[in-house]
């Protein structure tokens, strides 16, 4: 497959899209509104292509390759001519991307995707008045995406459902695994879940329970095992040998009854972060912060890795 | 080191207990009141050491080594006799265990710990009554544990704290991963965050948002990478170049606002488990489901090697 994807908006996020599209064969044109930003970023790209080839995140291209099928638009109109789908990684202010989408909206052709990597604001707050708005959505990645194949997508009431169903199978073709909402709910579904247990887990911490590296250790020593490889609703239905029924016989009431103590909205208190702040810079001192950040990118890549060859050893890839 | 533990109840979570203590060097006693239970208890974990060898679950020891070590005891008191910990894995009702406990209160000298590995019932629910009681407490696996180290440890009102705290180094000791609460609470920590995590699963699919696997890739090819790794009070201090502060800065608000939305209790309608369930059979009929359940025991046990020499490479094991 080789179309032309447009990047608007070349930061971290913008730059990770780059790459996920042509490292599946796509020419992709970048642009930034500000001076010299897109030729930063594919210089940025440059020095990081060896080290992704490395870790085997290129879908077996060259780094060359890869490079070659990214390309600098001096204006939007140029990054947007005959482009399939435009991947909007701009600031997250509904202001900025407001005023962005009135000129993507008018230089894009009306089957153009206007996609938006926007984390948390509904894709109706800046595309309603849109003359084309049905070709909006958006398509909110998990960072890095170049690393982390999930992306979800997440209509405005007036998105046509086939530009839903279009964006899905992209994603599918570029080595991305996409996931989509029916309408707009806020926080999306990613957020919407990490939501509900962080909820959980920062009342554990307030109310005196256990510490902050032992919530952390439940999952990553625990719960967070299995969901690396099957999602919550595998775990419950291979826990028990007749499947969901089976485990919400055994434990539906437990739940429900944890339903309603968790019942309990929290706003999160400065001293409430400040004390997990202070139990995980006693773990983590700031200094060694970016370190760390380094190091879970590589555990990351590691992770993706090691699946790729499970799957490859089942035969179930 | 070695101590002698007893094993007091012999199906699949007592069996992969013995297995823990005894690659751990420990020998281990086990029992179990029904008829031939116990010998058959031991066939079995003969039978599975050499995969176990072979996955290299069995801490370089051989099978012939870690077998040698759990005995079968005629009696409760031989099996308690001289154990510093015992480990209990009978039946999950609440009578069972309240008989049972009688008993091994009677039988184990006061210093021996009496650990539940109930995934549910508070241990203050079956040793209310007992001479010894300071000395029970539930340290409740997740399964299997011989290949998932995390442990919860759980206090009734009345445990001593300084059982806890030797109960948390024997853990580490056989190479666990402990984790505690200061207090006994309602499905202990795992559960607690599970059913956060399941609660908004279930809504999302209610409420027709999303589709059953939708949910699931959104956490294995998303959130539950990170998790496997890191807990989500880690992923959030590296989400943000200002840690956990910086992050709840940018997203408190908006959590709080789903918090609102989530608080929002809801049973499990029968309804609702069969269109789950029907989601998930179509996906995996129920004639390939114990292949599945062993597929993913096997995930797991490959995932936890990955993830040892993914720390040794570190220098962080």
């Amino acid at each position: 497959m080789t179309s032309k994807i447009a990047i608007v908006g070349t930061g971290l996020v913008g730059r990770a899209w780059s790459i996920v599209f042509a490292r599946a064969g796509n020419n992709v044109s970048i642009f930034d509104p500000m001076d010299g930003a897109s030729q930063k970023a594919l210089d940025l790209i440059d020095q990081n292509l060896p080290a992704l080839a490395d870790a085997d995140l290129l879908r077996g291209e060259t780094p060359a390759a890869v490079l070659s099928r990214i390309s600098r638009a001096e204006a939007l109109t140029e990054a947007l001519d005959g482009a399939i789908h435009c991947q909007e990684s701009a600031p997250e202010r509904v202001e900025v991307k407001a005023e962005l989408y009135k000129d993507l909206d008018r230089l894009a052709a009306p089957e153009t995707v206007l996609a938006s990597s926007t984390s948390g604001i509904p894709a109706s707050k800046f595309t309603e008045g849109l003359a084309n708005r049905q070709r909006c959505l958006v398509a909110h990645p998990i960072n890095p995406p170049h690393i982390i194949p999930l992306v979800e997508i997440v209509p405005a009431p007036w998105t046509d459902p086939a530009f839903v169903t279009q964006t899905r199978r992209l994603m599918e073709a570029v080595g991305q695994s996409p996931i989509s909402t029916t309408r707009e709910v806020n926080g999306f579904i990613v957020n919407r879940l990490q939501g509900a247990l962080l909820g959980e887990a920062f009342r554990l911490v307030q109310d005196g329970v256990c510490s902050v590296a032992d919530v952390d250790a439940a999952i990553a020593d625990g719960l967070g095992l299995r969901w690396s490889f099957i999602g919550p609703f595998e775990t419950i239905d291979l826990n028990s040998a007749n499947g969901v029924p089976g485990y919400c016989d055994m434990l539906g009431q437990l739940y429900y009854d944890l339903a309603k103590e968790q019942a309990d909205p929290r706003e999160w208190t400065p001293e409430l972060v400040a004390r997990i702040n202070d139990e995980r810079r006693a773990a983590l001192p700031m200094d060694q912060h970016q370190a760390r950040q380094d190091w879970r990118d590589r555990q990351l890549a590691a992770l993706v890795g090691h699946k790729k060859a499970q799957a490859k050893k089942d035969g179930n890839s």
